[in-house]
């Protein structure tokens, strides 16, 4: 199954022919270098040097211009300067040419003001590529490689040291030099990556595209992916998804963090969040793993072919020594990677066969292995088959290296892993070459630190969770609401959110003082008082809001107060007066981020937020099992949920409340820039918003 | 500089002559392996085999029993039977041993009870070698080698695979398997640990010693250690300052948790400590590092051995390419290790040299260097001249590793880091062995993983504020107070802390309902009531404490309502009244940990600690700066330093309380269970307690 977003990456990443412009002779310079290595690994397809100067380089019949080429070419490769560059895709179009391998550099990446004549002329290629329904990877990329058909788009020196071994794991970087960096690391220990992407300045191609084809490509299985920044959510949702449904995990490293963006970073709300806590939230709903380093993209890529991803994970640790389980303990308790106990039955039976073994896990066997290596495979059997752990990890350390003993213990391991070949099995040994490829062999992977071996085996777990998870619950059905155009007042927001089917705080908007003690009667007291005024989006800062006000009198006074506190020039439409609601106070807002629109975040009131930052994201719109789960997922969910005798708020109403905020921002479009109700009293009773700002993008 | 607690040890690590108790001739036994490794690296001291049964063992003359013996040995090594054991250690002492390294298992380690014949057997073994001045390395420990003088008294297997290389690192491990396994790793690295102790079961030679001796040891720079718990207070705290004295890092991996001990665990504050987060406390008062894996121990530790520990460290980074910076940055921000910008007048001279670097920090001299190797050296000489950089971290990745640049990178670095010795510098590369080396012989370390470079450069940063930082202030000088037989009640409880200076809210213990109406007129309505009774350690639980009591009519009420509330059979004294104090809600607290004593903690009131666990602990005594500066680290600190326009409290009032809380508890002694200051209110005009819970160990 192929989508056509992603089949327009073929002639990128496996083209039968290849044209470079700016082809040189010399093996080692920028247009010489993919020649010559695809010459040394022997592409399948035809090598077309491009060069006025010359007719023929490093052995090929070399062309003194596109016009002269015997045969269009699938891709191009671009390695001449910025304004050669510009011209060649405008002849590369009109040929007909369906992809663009752009090494050169010179656009927006040395234009900081993203408006000068650099990022024109950026902009200039990208609208050529549109025009002609070409694809453009690059500029300022290091380009591409494809072993399985010998195609290296590449100027990496990387290859010098060695071509990638036999594997399933694609790359997909946006840095060159990372990607490089991956690869090597990868290739030196024996692992293969036979595919690599580098995206650079993505006018075009993003790594959204990349993982989407590579969640396609029937040779990959696993996808390790380096992003500084996503510029496209539509690629990179479609992506995500395809390789999710095709069970293909996909491990990210994402760094850099910047601010959410100047129109949104403007709201209370989005202050907190940040692109980059939007981006994990994204990250997490598709069940990417974020890794934190080099070797953990690395560890949890390798262990992931393997395509064994537990639902319920479960980790089973066998020592020779007791200490040894409490460092794997540890690291797997702060994953909250569950270590459950051996079932009493089988401890009893593990203490009969060794009677100071510790059998309840961690296991220890005890150095009584040392003389009898059967007991290794009897301590394992019984772990799989009746603590039924999906990931088994033996702390052997040196001594399951050493080679007398590493050959026992393999073949009563391997009997276990040919009987339950479903589960994960790594061995923390400390093995030479030798050792280490004869357990690979057998199926089981090596890793030296048991630290990182626990942090992979957890992967597994969550890669399992999300290909077994159900799909995300429908969107509540909201009524569609016009926007105004512009900011509204707060009785105004409210009006609209109510439309929405969000509760608010029973109050009344009070053009005078009489209407205000009407209301307050009605409501009875005591009651709160605010400013109400399109002009003022922070009533308390000015001291607009009166809270506790007690009898008539002190509604006389206090419109009097607020009247008088109200900033000169701002426009004031009255005094909104609302019944006294009290509840745990929590903040509920929509940001807008610039890649992936609305997102609403949840925490809980004043210090929580401000303070503690205990805010949870998520992009819009989503259902109300979403919005209750992340309700839950704050450190400070037990104060919502009864902690210490208090009485549990109406969880439900503020998921639905959540959730309905959710798809009204999704609705209302891009005009809406904020919305923040701030409080929201979680009562257990209901939820009911007692202030509401809505920023709308002035329609001028 | 050596004290007597530490060189007891000597006869342990460095003797000039081994008794082994059960030596064997077959040399990959037990009473065998000491032997044959000791014989085949050339121990220069004599080595005298015991066996009832041989007269000769590996070429050795053997002895029948410790009474043939030719000489008293400085040190015996037991690998006998537990009874053996016993027996030998009583004959030992009665020689004149000064130290004993048992192999022999079957003690503590398999009597969960702690009472049971093999713990007793143990404690036997411990009074012997403390009747007779003796040291005891275990019982169930693998030994000790000292490669220095080709001392392996270990029957650890690890050695088959080669001997540990020249270095200065110390190994101290409870764990024989988890030290191996670090031997192990070092080994394969090319790192030296000449030195390793295991110490088991800790009957009497502790992790503390072990660090205490290698503090004075002058062939030992660095420690590298791994414990599960700690069991005694005095020989680590001595060690540790000893080692801080002495300009040695300890790194430490201490996994384990388990509950503060069933005393303290019944106060409130106890509970949400833990053992670990003492520990923790202790470890970062005298500036040891916590590794939270074997990898970022040795790396650690490796780098440690350089002796450069920067106080005020900074990092600059220099890349190839801009993408790679990022992650570095974002692993920095994440430790707190800043990354200060270049100076404005040495970016531009950069921004001179190659028109599209990125000069700022990181800094990006571009694909250019590969034109003009000299770059990499002006680069660089600028960071650390006009930078400043006490790190420097250069990610080159497989270029930097690449044969013929590295040959002409290493010429440029290597003459920065002549005219700079004083700077860390990181090779990010990823390069074969010789070109590892090449750079590692010109002082250059090689780190292919750059998150893990940037961890252990930050710590070596702490190393250097630890070893820089001035002796903590004096404690409070409190006067000492004696403590009643018995938990007292809360009136009692808090005039013993006002008599140590420490500030309760005013209040008046009141026996009858009259005395309450007259002592709330005094301090002036409203009032706080609250039932008086040794009996209630948690008065809100039962509805004990009535706050916002307006007049003379609701004191009246109270009391009867108070009196009403007491649980059947508790001991009521009468009511406490006190004026109604309002501030920030903080918790101070004492709990009692069996290995360091009274230890202090500090958090905000209510749902901070309770739900957040936003808790700081520090052992007693401790002076008014230390208070100042866990108050200041918790994170919900800014409520108390006037965040968002609230007004900041008196912190210096708040920072006193602790204090002399710290130094009441510590005079107090050990019948002191716990103190539970709760809350005390901080304002901006004082701090006061307004609940004390005072817990005494009775006397009987």
């Amino acid at each position: 199954m192929t989508t056509a977003r992603f089949a327009s990456l073929t002639p990128l990443l496996a083209p039968r022919s290849v044209a470079i412009l700016g082809a040189s002779s010399d093996p080692t310079r920028i247009g010489g270098r993919p020649i010559a290595t695809m010459l040394k690994r022997g592409f399948a397809g035809r090598i077309m040097p491009v060069n006025p100067n010359r007719s023929e380089i490093q052995g090929l019949p070399a062309y003194a211009s596109l016009a002269d080429l015997p045969e269009r070419p699938d891709v191009a490769v671009v390695a001449v300067s910025p304004t050669q560059a510009v011209a060649a895709m405008a002849e590369l179009g009109a040929m007909g040419v369906k992809a663009v391998i752009m090494f050169t550099a010179g656009f927006t990446e040395i234009d900081p003001t993203g408006v000068g004549p650099e990022s024109q002329a950026q902009d200039e290629m990208l609208a050529t590529a549109q025009a002609h329904g070409m694809r453009l990877l690059g500029p300022n990329c290091l380009g591409v490689f494809n072993d399985h058909i010998g195609f290296y788009a590449t100027f990496s020196a990387s290859m010098e040291a060695g071509f990638p071994p036999k594997g399933r794991i694609g790359i997909a970087s946006q840095s060159g030099a990372f990607g490089s960096h991956l690869f090597s690391v990868a290739r030196n220990r024996g692992i293969g990556t036979p595919l690599m992407v580098t995206t650079g300045n993505e006018a075009d191609v993003t790594i959204g595209d990349v993982i989407g084809w590579m969640a396609e490509d029937p040779e990959t299985d696993v996808i390790a992916t380096y992003a500084e920044g996503i510029r496209h959510a539509d690629s990179l949702l479609e992506a995500l998804a395809a390789a999710r449904a095709a069970r293909k995990p996909v491990v990210m490293m994402k760094v850099g963090r910047s601010v959410i963006g100047r129109s949104a970073a403007r709201s209370h709300t989005a202050s907190l969040t940040g692109d980059d806590a939007v981006t994990d939230a994204v990250l997490a709903e598709f069940g990417v793993v974020r890794a934190r380093s080099t070797d953990e993209l690395v560890d949890i890529a390798v262990m992931a072919t393997r395509r064994i991803y537990p639902v319920g994970n479960t980790l089973g640790v066998i020592t020779l020594s007791g200490g040894a389980g409490v460092l794997i303990s540890d690291v797997a308790e702060q994953l909250d990677f569950p270590l459950p106990p051996m079932p009493e039955r089988a401890q009893a039976m593990l203490k009969g066969l060794v009677p100071f073994c510790a059998p309840r896990n961690p296991v220890d066997c005890t150095a009584q292995v040392f003389n009898d290596t059967t007991l290794i495979g009897r301590f394992t059997e019984s772990m799989v088959a009746e603590g039924g752990y999906s990931s088994v990890l033996g702390f052997f350390t040196q001594a399951g290296g050493a080679k007398s003993m590493a050959a026992k213990m393999r073949q009563e391991l391997r009997a276990v892993r040919e009987r339950h070949p479903d589960r994960l099995y790594v061995m923390s040994v400390i093995a030479d070459a030798e050792v280490t490829r004869e357990y690979e062999q057998d199926g089981f992977l090596v890793m030296e630190d048991p630290t990182r071996a626990v942090v992979a085996l957890h992967a597994m777990g969550r890669f399992g969770e999300a290909f077994a998870a159900s799909p995300p619950s429908a969107p509540p059905i909201v009524p569609s609401v016009a926007l105004p155009d512009a900011t509204p007042n707060e009785a105004e927001a409210k009006r609209l959110l109510a439309e929405a089917g969000i509760a608010v705080v029973p109050e009344a908007a009070c053009g005078d003082v009489e209407q205000a003690v009407e209301a307050a009667r009605g409501f009875g007291f005591p009651v709160v008082m605010k400013i109400l005024s399109p002009d003022i989006l922070h009533k308390s800062e000015i001291g607009g809001v009166l809270v506790g006000v007690r009898d008539e009198a002190g509604v006389r006074e206090g419109f009097a107060t607020l009247m008088a506190r109200a900033p000169e020039g701002a426009r004031v439409d009255g005094v909104l007066v609302a019944r006294q609601v009290s509840g745990v106070e929590c903040i509920l807002g929509i940001a807008r981020d610039p890649v992936f629109g609305p997102v609403a975040a949840f925490g809980l009131g004043g210090i929580f937020v401000e303070i503690l930052q205990d805010v949870v994201v998520r992009r819009c719109p989503f259902g109300v099992l979403e919005a209750e789960a992340m309700i839950r997922s704050i450190k400070g969910a037990p104060l919502l949920l009864g902690a210490r005798g208090r009485q549990a708020v109406d969880i439900a109403a503020l998921a639905t409340m959540l959730a309905r905020l959710s798809v009204f921002a999704h609705q209302a479009g891009p005009r809406l820039a904020a919305i923040d109700l701030n409080p929201v009293f979680a009562t257990p009773t209901g939820a009911f918003a007692a202030d509401a700002v809505l920023e709308i993008v002035n329609a001028d």
